[in-house]
């Protein structure tokens, strides 16, 4: 009895040093954060402003127009185009008639912030330090805790954004819609080089839902806190008050048609972010109900619209030849979105996790009808549009993208500029976790496909299901000496500093 | 101080008196298993021998043959005729050409056991008690496990199987490959009917894996004890000692082939279960590394050359337009098989997770390159056969299959003879998660999908992505409503008694 009773308080007081202990640490880490956080971003900011002040004026007269069409969590499989049998999207699949569509193209990462960092970087989202799943809301405690375990909630400063080079080189440059890359001051839209900014800070499922217009706050959201998580996959009854998620696609749409209005006399830049259709679902009451595809064909419907309505307006104004508009995704299909015949979903390093879909429209420049599997990611905009635009890139970090301007307007010009692609995954993603090649591509030991060992798998002739390592051993091999390699490097430099 | 003192006291004290009380508990259980475990089984064996001895025999000038190749884990996608750009499985493919080949036959649980308690008993796995995952081997600590619990590791012996009726029916039947519906005596293949037996009691991951002929085993396997769980997805350096997995499916055709000329002058039925592909693989040394598809690839073409030299033997010695022969697998595929391009794999009430392959090959009576999108599901094969072989169906039980005689032998009737079939999941599998009518799923609120919500799927358009409940209200109230009614039945009733 003795002996169980000293046992017990053994056991009971071990558990309550630990508890203790725990408990003071991350009171006095959290303490640090709150009162003399330092967000990253002052190691390269006097190369980035010397960087930003070297550049010269574009040439007005022949600089083109850039608008990206960004959807969140649109599948590779939801647009007609890319073979939706349930949901319609005319307008788009006129675009991609028009114009070309990729068929192996990607996101540069398999979730929301990091693919936004890649976009307009143009560099893998390790280099930004935004590889850890999602930056939260400045009112969620999430925040706290991923500062207080070193994962950052915001870009770094001295990141060189799309936005900030364009506008240096005399662009009128906008955004509209989703951010996601950062709620404090320094780090907001406006902060990163855009002129105007008319948007929301964070996904749909975070609350509150703010919408801003620049710094200040437009419509203020003040719907009551309730659980819009993930879990959400349909229209519902909660009472929106202040910001109707309903509104904001055609709020988007009418934005970004006014921005293109304004600047219709000089070369401009607009980067349009939609909200949808990232959960939970909210359909135009005007059309709701419509689509074959249910109430997330609805929200895709609605974004076609928006789509035709831009490039209606562009035509309208005249601009069309001289606007090159491309259309595609933050990453793969959420639960309720369509992968298409792809492997996986968002979240996953598999193809339906980071395959999107990738429509550039330019008329006169693009020849209409073309349909290319070059493999290319959406860290290629950053060199592309400053190619196009005859801006040099910076030379003090690494830009991973490729230029893409010869795949985009030159028809003979088919190959992708990549010999090889990276995929880092959500968690852990200081490395990657795959690696393709223009036929094969070597997943490292992942949960997302069960196995425990690396497999190397035809991109083109299967749904990376059947392993065809000891088939092909050198290219497993060389694969696997490319990702080890890379790897390597990226623990050294994480950021891509020369 | 002394109050932390008492209080860890009491939390030790408590945590100690949980795990005594715990281990008290399991440890009767054990015993009363271990000393007086009494299977599933009594309640309607005297009816059955009523049935069975009320059977009059067939005439056997005119009672087909029927052989049921069956594959263990083989995905919907991984045949060349099912789409596989990887696996070249030729002669299966041909009697595809020659017969029937069914583009939504389901198999009766997205796992092994109760799939082939399903096939074996034409009834949902909830009827025969094996809705709870899968068997595992007399030597494992889960066999015991699973009786402590109550979920059983032995088909009850008053299930009804279709060797037993054909059999008494004046078949002669035979049995090869894997069995997994009981390892202990009173419950193995020719306890339940079958004449002959040449196999496995389980899946080839579980050890020991010894080759059994009847109740003897023929080979011991002596491979030290390893991991060979599921996450082996690749042949390795294994040494096997007593059973060489290499030379299973060739002992298997070898047994079948023989099996078939010793009794081609009366009706006979032979039921072919293979091992593979389920893992761990291991590819004939013969004709390893020639498949483009890789290590999975090679023990799928073994499977394609075995089916063949069947198909060969069977006309060679005048059988064909005799014998009706049906190709399908257990469940849907595993993570390193081909789901095609359906949503989910093996252990998901998804499409992808049951949806599998099945051609129905007998000339003369199943047109030459039929295609059919009739729904039906591998409970059909008992009321099947026994129709096509003119013995009436047990009446004191619910049979769930239907009569596929027409579908597959009137060219004219396409319909399928069900208008609902419901799918059940592999743990809570006691009642229904999914239903479907032609056109339309509805899966319950399901982590297979990531929903919280009940949702409607349009199965031939989409791969279970988008919810279409709200524009089908009707239809989602009438699959709910079903779905509730046959829970609420089976929960009455479970075992389906008359």
């Amino acid at each position: 009895m003795r002996l169980m009773r000293g046992l017990a308080t053994g056991l009971g007081g071990l558990l309550l040093i630990l508890v203790a202990l725990a408990v003071i640490g991350l009171g006095l880490r959290w303490l640090q954060v709150r009162f003399f956080y330092e967000p990253l971003g002052g190691e390269r900011s006097e190369q980035k402003r010397a960087y930003l002040d070297s550049l010269a004026p574009v040439d007005p007269e022949r600089a083109p127009n850039f608008v990206v069409v960004f959807f969140d969590d649109l599948g590779w499989g939801d647009l007609s185009s890319y073979g939706s049998q349930l949901i319609r999207t005319p307008r788009i699949d006129r675009a991609a008639a028009e114009g070309l569509r990729m068929t192996d193209f990607y996101s540069g990462s398999p979730v929301c912030t990091p693919s936004r960092a890649a976009l307009l970087t143009g560099r893998y989202p390790v280099r930004s330090h935004t590889h850890n799943h999602v930056f939260f809301g400045e009112s969620s405690p999430i925040a706290t805790l991923r500062r207080i375990f070193g994962l950052g909630n915001e870009l770094p400063r001295d990141e060189v954004l799309l936005p900030e080079v364009l506008g240096a080189a005399g662009y009128a440059t906008g955004m509209i819609g989703k951010w996601h890359l950062g709620g404090i001051p320094g780090h907001l839209p406006n902060d990163f080089g855009f002129d105007s900014y008319y948007g929301v800070h964070t996904s749909n499922d975070m609350q509150p839902l703010h919408v801003y217009r620049n710094d200040g706050i437009e419509l203020r959201d003040e719907t009551p806190r309730i659980n819009m998580g993930a879990f959400r996959d349909e229209d519902s009854d909660v009472e929106m008050k202040g910001v109707d998620q309903r509104t904001l696609t055609r709020r988007y749409t009418d934005e970004a048609i006014r921005f293109v209005e304004e600047n219709r006399d000089r070369p401009f830049f607009l980067y349009f972010a939609h909200t949808f259709p990232h959960v939970p679902h909210f359909a135009d009451p005007e059309h709701v109900g419509e689509s074959p595809g249910g109430i997330y064909g609805d929200v895709v419907e609605d974004l076609d619209r928006s789509t035709g309505a831009l490039l209606d307006a562009i035509e309208r104004l005249g601009l069309a030849g001289d606007t090159l508009v491309l259309i595609t995704s933050d990453n793969g299909a959420d639960y309720n979105g369509s992968p298409g015949f792809l492997r996986g979903r968002k979240g996953k390093v598999l193809e339906g996790g980071q395959k999107v879909p990738m429509i550039a429209h330019w008329p006169g420049h693009v020849t209409p009808g073309r349909v290319s599997d070059a493999m290319a990611m959406n860290i290629d905009l950053f060199p592309t549009l400053l190619s196009l635009a005859g801006v040099p890139l910076p030379t003090d970090r690494v830009v991973d993208g490729r230029d893409l301007s010869r795949l985009l307007t030159a028809p003979g010009e088919e190959a992708s500029p990549h010999e090889l692609l990276f995929y880092f995954p959500v968690i852990g993603g200081s490395v990657p976790a795959a690696v393709r090649s223009a036929r094969f591509k070597l997943l490292a030991s992942t949960g997302d496909t069960g196995r425990d060992k690396a497999s190397l798998t035809d991109v083109h002739r299967d749904q990376e299901n059947h392993n065809l390592i000891r088939r092909f051993p050198e290219e497993g091999a060389r694969l696997s000496e490319a990702l080890a390699a890379f790897s390597a490097e990226l623990v050294d430099n994480p950021r891509g500093w020369r």
